[in-house]
């Protein structure tokens, strides 16, 4: 009679996806009478804040969306692990708030460091989980999937680059995590690139 | 022509939840200026709130998902039920907000524990609702049901004993909820590894 | 290679209804130091306008959903007539708090009351749509639609009460909401228990 | 195993849609004390911008699902296409917020209309990608399909109509953005009346 549902995990995952990047908004402050020197600036570092953020949790919801399309049994296990995933996600607003309003003070940026350690962990324990559950379906990883698997361990790696960061340079935490999301594009293109050629 | 639906009721449920877990998140006041004394108190204090009823709504939608699955016919009463059900949900994060604002005050417990009260009463109500319209559609009760049923109703007993704790000690509240769903996990891993054990 | 969406449609609603009812909670402030006279005062008032206000839109909703089931075709003006149904929902969350933070004042009042008469107004019109366009997909209007688009009427009607109660004696308008959804309920048990009643 | 999903790409966008037209409300704040000459001048300008901005969303989610409804192939290029245009449509809250409390200054009234000429560019690069998609998975467009692409471009030229209106008169943004989407309205019933007469 009870069961658990795939459908219903996703739902809620998408939900709390849209709410994060949406409600992260509320956060970025209008400014107050002209636009003077202080009040700009502040609005850039919020704006630049905001846009980073963006761009991190998309990457995740990227990630998340093509893990489990092709599932076919949802165990408790991979239901739970979701959870413990989307639990330091719905914080991610939270360090973003606290990076932008202190002008990215050191704890702010150990902080969303820390906080961007956590999820890949649980990213990458997520995907564990679910691979181990596919392969006991019969599903066998392609390529792609490889390439997928080894881009979630690359996550982690430079998720500790940027914990370093951030204890170093706290300031330039963000244009660091701008360029490692800009570079994992760029890299993928040329993979890509030099993958047609080949197939050609 | 008029009917009602079971993807719908479904697909509100699920973003009420998601709501609730991502809100519950602009509460967590960034902390001002240097991480002082009294701030990093705080910031620890609305932090495991937060966790604490991340947990706990989390656990109330595991129950939630595996309840409908298999529902067959979506009655009014079982529609109401289910909005019924919803609306103390939404309170969560007023009282989470409350009771971490609050520093743990005796009211903010008592609400806290009083909400999660009601909460598990209409659960419980709502699971016999699903139950009775099952039996009706000609579905047995397996093991498991019987389990989840169970369960449904220690929660409800569970809940009593949050309550006489947030009326003696409120300040240990959130510390007795946390250990409340660690010991669930791992009854239910000790029950399943001896399960496991005489199936073998 | 473009078409409406009858899916998308109703995601969007549900998406909509499921956040309206959950941010409004966003505006029940907890109360600060000590439960005092007037503390406990805004706040019973808060609690109450908040539980009227679900009660309000999970009504709305119990309709909305009942509405769209059977619909085959979904033209551009029901796609519309919905979006135009979906705006003054979205302003309930904005009147409730004029409502609740103003300790219903007249001002306030006369807004809910109005805010609901619009969306009752709107809902009429989205029936009539909904129920023309089913006639030429040769769909039957049976006895429980012919009842619930009287409900629908009724709705209209009562909400002009609502109006004429905040102009007069707007300090009741919640209690009158109240009964008015109450006395809904306890009419629809007393036909269904006269319904039975003549069916056996 | 690992695969896009066309159903969460859209399940996502209609959550963050959902959240943007709900939430812009939070910003709406009840008049405090008497409905004074200013307080209700405020209210009237932050109504005016909610509905505004509520129809510029509207508009824009009309689009997006007529778009992919039948979309066959989800490449990775359409995913992150429509992350990049949802990006901007977050923005739209905030952009409204500081358009309504700043009594529509010249700065928020330009950052309004840019942030509406992003989105434009963003829906145009989107319906192109879909289009190309469409073509190579054997889709034809119809004479429906060339007039909502003609569309989408208009949007994009009237963006820059808006963007010099901020620039020369900010006040009238607003009455404009409103006159345009009408207009929309009506030239749309215009050209569907000619049709129908031809089609006599």
């Amino acid at each position: 009679m009870f069961k658990n549902s795939k459908e219903r995990m996703i739902a809620i995952s998408d939900g709390v996806f849209a709410v994060v990047i949406t409600i992260m908004v509320l956060d970025i402050k209008e400014p107050i009478g002209n636009l003077s020197g202080l009040e700009s600036h502040r609005l850039v570092i919020q704006l630049l804040s905001y846009l980073i953020s963006f761009g991190v949790v998309a990457q995740y919801w990227v990630f998340h969306q093509e893990l489990f399309t092709n599932l076919k049994t949802v165990t408790i296990k991979i239901l739970i692990g979701n959870l413990y995933y989307l639990c330091p996600i719905c914080l991610i607003p939270f360090a973003t708030t606290w990076l932008s309003n202190s002008f990215i003070s050191k704890e702010s940026a150990i902080s969303f460091a820390a906080l961007m350690f956590i999820v890949n962990l649980f990213q990458l324990w997520l995907f564990r989980l679910v691979i181990n559950q596919n392969r006991r379906d019969r599903l066998r990883l392609t390529n792609h999937d490889i390439e997928e698997f080894w881009s979630v361990k690359a996550m982690l790696s430079i998720s500790v680059v940027y914990l370093i960061v951030s204890l170093l340079v706290p300031k330039l935490l963000l244009v660091v995590i701008g360029l490692g999301i800009l570079s994992r594009v760029l890299v993928t293109r040329v993979i890509r690139f030099y993958q047609r050629k080949k197939d050609l």
